[in-house]
C-alpha cells in the first residue's frame, strides 16, 4: 500500500463498514480518489451535515433533523392514532417502503435480551407517555419474530397494560413464496395454530 | 425511507461507491449513525483531508502528499534503476502487497483504447521524459493481458524505441491453482508458446 498516511486511515475506515473488508474498502477509496470532486467533496461534506444536524429524536427515537420538528413523533400536519413499534431505524424503512401503514413510529433502539442492552435503554417510557399523552387507539408491536423480539413485545404489553390502548402484533406464519418443505419447524407451529378459514362446515 | 435530506443524500453518494447499492448504502449509513463519534466524525475528516492533501503526481501518476515530494518518483533515499509500468493505482498496490518488485512505479491512468481515453491523457510522454533523465536500465511493462493493455503496451515500447533503455513484459500462461480444463484459449496458446524447458534432448 502507498506510504500516504491519509489514505491508509481512509481504507481502515472504511474496512468498518458493514459488508466491506479491506479489498473493497481499497476499491472504494480508488473510485473516491479518481471522482475528487463528484464524490469525496460531497461525501465529506454530508458526513459532516449529518454529523451536525442528524439526532435521534428523544420521544420516538427515529431520526431527525436537529433544527426541525421530529416529522414523525411531532407531525401537526397528520393527526394518526396508531403506532407501529420497531426495534431499529432500519425495520421502520422497510416498512415505510412498502407503504402498508399509515401513522406513527416508535422506534426502540433494540431488544431487551440483545448483548449489553438493558430495559432502561429502549425507550418503552416514553411509548407510554405517548400512548396515554396522545389520542392513540391501536399499538402494532412489529418486533421481530426471534426470542429477544418477542420478550420485547411482551415486555412493553406488560407496560401498556394499565393504559386503555389495544395493542395487537404482526401475524406469524407461511412467508410469501414460502416453501412448505423448507419451513423451520416454528414457522409451521404458528401457521398451523393460527389458520384462518376460508369455508365453514355449512356452507 | 426518512423524509431527512442529509440521510437520502448520504443514502445516494454511497449507493455509487464500487459494490454497494442502496440497500447496502443503508446499511452503511445505520451503521454510521449509530457511531457517530467513532465513524461519522473521522470519516468526514479524513475524506476532507483527502481532498485536500491528495494529489496525482504529474509525473509518474502515483498519489502523493500535496505538501511533500513524491514518494516514488522523487524518492532521493533509494536508487532504483528499474520502472515498472502499470495502468492503475490499484494495479501499483497489488505489485507492492506482493514484494516481488523493488523499483518505481510509472501509473499510466489507464489505456488506450479505453473509453474516452485518448494517448495524450496517459502519461507516456512523462515516462520517456523519466527514462531519459533518471539512470533506468529497465522497464517493465505490466499492463493487462487484455488487447487494451497489450495495445497500450505496444504504443509505449514504440515511444521508448529512441532510448537505449531494456523494455520487458510480464510473461503469459498458466495462472497459479489454474486447472487445464477450465482455462480459455488464448491463456492455453500463451502457455504453449512459452513453455519452459525442464530438460533436454541430451539430459
Amino acid at each position: 500500500m502507498q506510504s500516504i498516511n491519509e489514505i491508509e486511515e481512509l481504507v481502515k475506515l472504511i474496512s468498518k463498514l458493514p459488508g466491506l473488508g479491506p479489498k473493497s474498502a481499497k476499491r472504494i477509496v480508488l473510485k473516491l480518489i479518481n471522482n475528487r470532486d463528484e464524490l469525496i467533496k460531497p461525501l465529506a461534506n454530508t458526513l459532516a451535515q449529518v454529523y451536525k444536524n442528524v439526532v435521534r429524536c428523544n420521544l420516538c427515537g427515529t431520526l431527525k433533523s436537529n433544527s426541525t420538528a421530529c416529522s414523525n413523533c411531532e407531525d401537526t400536519k397528520n393527526k394518526f392514532t396508531k403506532i407501529c413499534v420497531v426495534e431499529d431505524i432500519a425495520d421502520q424503512w422497510s416498512i415505510e417502503n412498502s407503504n402498508i401503514f399509515q401513522g406513527y413510529f416508535h422506534i426502540l433502539g433494540g431488544t431487551i435480551s440483545s448483548v449489553g442492552q438493558k430495559k432502561e435503554d429502549l425507550l418503552i417510557n416514553s411509548l407510554v407517555e405517548r400512548v396515554k399523552k396522545d389520542n392513540i387507539d391501536e399499538v402494532i408491536l412489529a418486533t421481530s419474530a426471534t426470542v429477544e423480539g418477542q420478550t420485547t413485545a411482551f415486555y412493553i404489553q406488560d407496560s401498556l397494560k394499565k393504559t386503555y390502548v389495544k395493542v395487537t402484533k404482526l401475524a406469524q406464519g407461511l412467508p410469501v413464496g414460502g416453501e412448505i418443505e423448507n419451513l423451520d419447524d416454528g414457522t409451521l407451529f404458528s401457521a398451523f395454530k393460527n389458520r384462518t378459514g376460508i369455508k365453514s362446515n355449512s356452507d
